[in-house]
């Protein structure tokens, strides 16, 4: 096990009703003047955004609101966020949606306390202070509402990147499972595999003996098997979309990450693809996880065969260990395809003609690598991207 | 799944020689003026303190220091701890020790913030405010590194009870796992029951529909039952160390805990056995949580059948779930015996006509219960005590 720092300081709240205690904990973490941001119309029109509004008028805050983020959240808006930031003297950020609005609120929040530009986090800056942030979460996927991380698309060049430090992690985060009842099949199936794709990025790992961790991963993706084809049969089930939402939290804080190596290749493989098409996040990952896992499957088949055996049930072949290691991506596929999700280009609307494109804007040249579990070049992408045609 | 709030606030500083990094941990949280707690003489012969005392010196932090605290550890040190806070301005306390030392800190932490007695807080009030408390930690088992709990002694009466407050958790946490390598398997033996102890409060509940919670005390239990024999074993086995000591911060920080009701009915009936005869902790609940189990098991068989399946890896008896989960409890007996732990009466050397006083100084009277999972009456915890002999 390698040395590791573990700190999630986020205090989350979690349940029905949540929402009308926005207002209490925004005062408890010191607020007084509040930015709300958020999306579209959906909190408009469900009400949600009055609710919480209505929480801090009974605490007496001020606030305003900055609405039209977009998924994969753009720079544009950011700026926009900051200026009004500190034009308005807003000390603390609430942000009401998914992912996309809670990244787009850390990237405000960071900004405002920087007299530089903000996209300088993005290029690899780490962030070391930013207004605080709080979430009142409406999807469960991005895991962003327990994490200190953020991902904005540069509109410039549409260029996807990921900034980070713990100044991001939410002070606080409410967490309503009946605020994510109203999602889309296609929405809740892809914010599942996002969660499923955070626990496969810290699974697959060149370190040794970190049994906890696996088994935590482990926890997480047999939670999910179970509970998310009860969403799709089922929206209105709350019991599974309360496991799904906590699960999506778990999934990213690094509670099941800790001690060892990450990889992390295939987010960045996804994230041109999403920046490309414009598709959901969790979609592009449905595409790519399956292709990766089969691209590097070979450099330790022992690790696909434990996770086929004790994530996807599959009995362990002690002649042939390989194919229990096939068995298991084998069974993923499935699992996708029946929760909905695409899992080829073709499926998602991707163009094989596009992959020179999205290979160069990763930017790996001629000698760069991407990932740890097996150091991809940009020859070993283009080959991933060709597998999840 | 029940509503629920999760605060973690640590930060956790883990691995190789991180005890060095105490200094600079304490300066970022804000210590000036420090107390050192700690126990018996191994910290000292180990090096342990002075290797902690210079790294504080390295940052200009001035400290006093107070050891003797003892396992179950006592009111007295306590009242002793808070005279020497308030004489000397401690602003802060660091830890450095096991679970006794760690709690025993806790106390003082609160009591220096309080006019009244220190002992009102463990008999119900809620701790709401403390001196900021660290730790350095020796020993895999209390969970207290990363719990807002604590357990003290009374010496008057010798009772044993617990306070808790988010205002108590640790601010940060240094866990070194080979600090814990000096340990006697007995006692390696005891903390790690403690863990797998902590699951089990929480495991057993009558709240349905919270499999990531399930899966997630799973977890930590399939990785004690992988990693402790190999330190029984083998003491100097670090990787190990590594995962029992995490497993014991995961256990009890009650990641593994939220959204249902707790147990807790065994943790109380153990007390009375180790304030009694001052046993370890973790034998006491190697001794009575096979008996609280058989005795309980009927209230819901397939839950027992689900441990037994999913963690011991019983074959399910789908004609006779009872069987199954009869086998669960055979294969945790079995289990620590072969770890060297106590499961009767007679292997912790506690006596039959000591029952009834036991009963008694819980307190239950005559309509009294404790727990929840099945509310037990003075009679049950008699009966349990007895099936333990």
């Amino acid at each position: 096990m390698n040395n590791f720092t573990f700190y999630s300081p986020t205090y989350f709240v979690f349940g029905k009703g949540t929402e009308n205690e926005a207002g209490q904990y925004v005062s408890r973490f010191g607020g007084s003047k509040v930015l709300i941001h958020y999306g579209g119309g959906s909190v408009e029109r469900s009400g949600l955004l009055d609710r919480v509004k209505e929480s801090l008028k009974k605490q007496n805050i001020d606030f305003v609101q900055l609405g039209g983020v977009v998924p994969n959240p753009r720079s544009g808006l950011v700026y926009e966020g900051i200026e009004l930031c500190r034009k308005e003297n807003v000390d603390f950020i609430l942000a009401v949606g998914g992912g996309s609005v809670i990244d787009s609120a850390k990237a405000i929040a960071a900004g405002v306390k920087y007299d530089g530009d903000f996209w300088d986090f993005y290029e690899g800056k780490p962030v070391m202070e930013a207004l605080p942030v709080a979430t009142v979460l409406t999807i469960a996927a991005a895991g962003s509402e327990g994490s200190g991380d953020s991902v904005i698309t540069k509109e410039e060049g549409m260029l996807k990147r990921g900034a980070g430090g713990e100044a991001l992690r939410p002070v606080f985060s409410i967490l309503n499972p009946e605020l994510t009842q109203t999602l889309p099949p296609y929405q809740t199936a892809s914010g599942a595999t996002d969660i499923m794709a955070h626990v496969f990025e810290r699974y697959f790992t060149n370190t040794k003996e970190v049994e906890i961790t696996d088994r935590l991963c482990e926890a997480v993706l047999l939670t999910m098997i179970k509970e998310v084809p009860r969403v799709i049969e089922d929206p209105n089930n709350y019991e599974a979309r309360a496991n799904i939402m906590w699960a999506g939290m778990v999934a990213h804080n690094n509670i099941v990450g800790v001690g060892r190596e990450q990889d992390w290749s295939s987010h960045g493989i996804e994230h041109e693809l999403s920046a490309l098409y414009d598709v959901a996040h969790g979609a592009g990952l449905a595409v790519i996880f399956p292709a990766w896992m089969t691209y590097v499957m070979k450099h330790d088949i022992n690790r696909f065969a434990q996770i086929a055996v004790r994530v996807w049930g599959c009995e362990m072949n002690f002649a042939n260990p390989e194919e229990t290691a096939k068995e298991g991506i084998e069974r993923l596929k499935k699992f996708l395809t029946s929760i909905g999700m695409p899992i080829s280009f073709a499926e998602l609307g991707a163009k094989e003609e596009d992959i020179p494109l999205m290979v160069e804007k990763l930017g790996l040249g001629e000698r760069g690598t991407m990932g740890s579990f097996v150091p991809l070049t940009a020859k070993d992408v283009e080959a991933i991207y060709r597998l999840a045609l």
